[in-house]
């Protein structure tokens, strides 16, 4: 039976049919790979997503991590999963090999991951966090500290987290009071409060490695005066040996809507030992670094869980027998699968084009990461950064809709905690807000990808999209002028927004820009996938045919309503006066 | 300091100055009101609400109800609550003075009722069901059964429910297989199985009076087959003495995303005493009764709770200070309150397009009931009847986005359950579910209510909508072209769909349909509140036209991309082959 977690049948066919992935082995840097070793990664992820993972996902949400005052319990199939995860040595498996990593593509390690993601997205949040974590300090830390932290962490003896909000400072960076004091020894001294600190407490690793932005004494105000530290829960001697406590203490934990498995702290800092990461000053570009992997992390966590509610409304749908078509309803006749009724078609299709359309987004963002390593390192930047506010608010909002339509699918049973879809819908809705907001994505994009260098960003992206394009067999020839038409929309309106350089009015209306962005991105994945899946026969590829037909008749139209309100240069939310909300 | 639960202000300008409410005290009926007397109750409402519903909201999502194998067990706190409610006699606000009702215009008693659906769902659906109840009752049944059952439930000593449901019927009656025996002295016994019954068991009454959907024995298949009946949980004199226990068990409850104060359960009925209501074969068409009146009940509760989600999510946003604005950031300047962000207002101004448009359309429907009894009664019921598939699942879909909002307005505070935004969100979830799902919703617009009577209630609802238009002051002129323009679009639409008479494909997007109309019809609300409006001055009617130029100028134009799908008579959803999914 075909699994209810993720789809093995259209992993293969985007990795392998699509992006080409077993042609990276041809790159030195993955010579000791080949599709074999890459079909064994991921069916170990499979297999341990449903073993271990998704067995544990629902008790993890009823029996959420609690803090009695001393120390935060957490049901014990946590800790097991994570032991069974480090195992398969995927912790560091796009790493070198020099830190013990597995040297894996980006591409295939982020499709590896994303198993676990929508089994169990709670418990996989640590070692999600963990990677990047590391993979920052793997860049820019110190060897020493590298030696020290990194390590075990990468051996799964450590966790990592990212300490960047405060209780008065989410969204906004620049606000962050956290300081730091230089100890005189190399080491500094921080004292403040931490918000939103996923993995920030628990008893699930020898230590926890947190990394803190937080502002030297006397650097200038705003972002330019924060750097980064490292900051244990416990002192961690030259050996990797753990010590006595830091001054870090957890102040209590957050209790969510959903995501509930992953402990969220807020945490109190006081003369905790640090380390500063790289230079004074720069922290929060070298945060960024993580922020970015985050957020494509994000999004990747959005995909998943709308894919594994999609999977779960699909087998609903084809079991529960409800009512008869429309058309000549004999009351005698026997009820039929509720997939028969369209509008249970459109829910399962349009959720079809989000689930599938956001995981070859993610998987084309992964493999971009590659690119910029062993590949064209300038050209793949520069779109990866382009891309990366879409890739994680287009699944945040719209494979959550894929959750929200699962629920409708199951009707009244999909609201009760008896079925798992609710639970995904709690899950997924964490998404759009951490790791930057959707309207900060949106900000970013038109703010800041879209006009960088001279807007060298959004050509590259427009010139790309046209190539796919162009590739298009004659079959798709309709959708490629349709993509053709938005790229041209989206560049013209880009120009017009910013053409008299007031960013107050051209950013007025950043979210629609976004939603208009990232429909157009996703039916260029529609694309990639039809032409992929051109000449090929059976319902696989007539269900890729089919869901790209709905993206670019059903979905793809929705876009005239936001480019037609860009273009119309409305700035009501920027003039309005609040008095009269 | 204005309430976060409902606004005074906003009931008064939409009962007063649109509706004109206060003329209603010339008819017969309500000659004992005046407006005096509508704003006690109007008052006495916001008190209790706010004093008796609003303080146990969190706490009975929190300790929901839970069986222990012997009763139900249920905080304490909505027991105090229901008899505050009793004591305020509005259970029978709109019924008449001879069965001890208040004889209050139907649109007041809504406008009423809606500050507790606002600060408690949960603990309101328990007065909310009985009045149904008991409204149909006082319609069909027998007056020996008002005086031992109906009388009771006014009185507040007994509740009431609806049980349709199935377990292996949800939306499809005609698969109801309960069945009712005639035990010879003219009462029946019934024996089957109700799921989804809420307030089905509860020891918050000393009994509760069940609506039964029932076939009785030889009766024919389908919905013609099925008769209703009272059922008692306790058997219950005809001096209106609760006796022994009746045969009705709670084989459980159902543990639902939210809406959880409410007990939803599974009940078995076996070899039940019944009464039947009116004659056999006829009991769908006296549920509907209930129906009807239950959908417009959920179209507020759903308006209700997106209403009290904005309030805070307003209140929250003038105080929360982060970030600046982005144009001269300056890193020094002081963080501006979270509502000068351009985002943040789109959040919000939407969300006000919403709940205030269901409002008005929710007591817009309510007057429609008193015409009914005491107007214009047929074009009333006509008008009423085609727009109660729209009363019901526009706000339940739109108002549950506002909830939405609401969460993304309080950034991570909103995930939390600190903050009562998350519940919201999850109570309101239920709305596009019960009472018949949205997408049954859309079926019974396009499938009956627009082609029924040779389509004579959408020629109403367009002669209606044109009549605004042309009474619109000239500074909305543009309003009124749209709204023109929009229900020519509908009238050809629809006479497109059905052109070939093929059910099946004319219905394939009926969901779409029931989108593009329940736009077009809350357009046609927000010029109503703009007519209204307008000549005043200060910031309330600036507001009532500020969110009229927004929803005509970023919400009307979501339709596009519904009537284009309509009019292009796509079919694919009927077509599609499900292998494919």
């Amino acid at each position: 039976m075909a699994s209810s977690i993720l789809s093995q049948r259209d992993l293969e066919f985007l990795l392998y049919e699509w992006l080409d992935v077993a042609a990276l082995t041809t790159r030195p840097r993955f010579a000791e790979h080949s599709r074999e070793t890459f079909d064994a990664f991921l069916q170990v992820s499979a297999q341990i997503a449903e073993r271990e993972f998704a067995t544990h996902n629902r008790r993890n949400d009823a029996e959420e991590p609690r803090f009695d005052g001393g120390r935060v319990h957490i049901i014990p199939e946590v800790k097991a999963a994570l032991t069974a995860f480090n195992d398969t040595g995927l912790l560091a498996g796009s790493m070198d090999e020099a830190v013990g990593g597995l040297q894996l593509p980006h591409v295939v390690a982020r499709a590896c991951f994303a198993w676990f993601q929508a089994a169990n997205i709670a418990t996989s949040a640590y070692p999600l966090l963990t990677m990047a974590n590391a993979n920052l300090l793997l860049t820019h830390a110190a060897e020493e500290h590298v030696a020290r932290f990194v390590e075990p962490m990468l051996e799964g003896r450590f966790t990592g987290t990212m300490c960047l909000s405060e209780p008065q400072a989410g969204s906004s960076l620049s606000d962050v009071t956290t300081r730091a004091v230089p100890a005189g020894d190399g080491s500094y001294r921080v004292t403040g409060s931490k918000m939103w600190i996923s993995g920030g407490d628990h008893e699930l690793s020898e230590t926890i490695v947190h990394l803190v932005l937080a502002r030297v004494t006397g650097a200038p105000a705003g972002v330019k005066g924060l750097s980064l530290f490292i900051v244990g829960k416990h002192l961690v001697g030259g050996d990797g040996r753990v010590g006595e406590r830091n001054g870090v203490e957890l102040a209590g934990l957050n209790h969510k809507m959903g995501f509930r498995g992953t402990t969220n702290a807020v945490l109190s800092f006081t003369d905790s030992e640090a380390y500063l990461v790289g230079e004074e000053g720069r922290g929060l570009a070298y945060m960024f670094q993580m922020m970015n992997e985050a957020r494509i992390g994000v999004g990747a966590g959005a995909v998943a869980l709308g894919y594994t509610g999609y999977l779960h409304a699909l087998a609903y749908a084809r079991e529960r027998l409800q009512g008869r078509p429309v058309a000549g309803k004999d009351p005698v006749a026997p009820p039929v699968p509720i997939i028969r009724h369209p509008d249970v078609r459109r829910m399962l299709l349009a959720s079809k084009t989000y689930v599938e359309g956001g995981l070859a987004l993610v998987l084309y963002a992964a493999k971009l990461v590659d690119e910029q390593e062993t590949g064209d390192a300038a050209e793949a930047a520069l779109l990866l950064d382009v891309l990366t506010p879409i890739v994680k608010a287009w699944p945040a909002q719209w494979c959550l809709l894929a959750n929200d339509h699962a629920i409708q699918v199951h009707g009244g049973y999909g609201y009760t905690r008896e079925y798992p879809v609710e639970q995904f819908y709690r899950d997924n809705r964490l998404n759009p807000i951490h790791e930057g907001t959707d309207g900060i994505q949106g900000l970013d994009l038109l703010g800041r990808k879209v006009v960088m260098r001279d807007g060298a960003g959004l050509k590259l992206l427009v010139r790309t999209i046209r190539e796919a394009a162009g590739r298009a067999p004659a079959e798709f020839a309709g959708y490629a002028r349709l993509l053709e038409a938005g790229c041209e929309r989206l560049a013209e309106v880009t120009a017009k927004l910013w053409s008299d350089g007031d960013p107050e009015r051209a950013l007025a209306n950043s979210t629609a820009y976004l939603n208009a962005a990232g429909h157009l991105v996703i039916a260029w994945m529609w694309l990639e996938q039809a032409t992929a899946a051109a000449g090929k026969p059976g319902p696989f590829y007539d269900g890729k045919r089919l869901a790209a037909r709905y993206f670019f008749t059903h979905e793809l139209p929705r876009t005239t309503a936001w480019f037609e309100l860009l273009e119309s240069g409305d700035t009501l939310l920027a003039d309005l006066d609040d008095a009269c909300l």
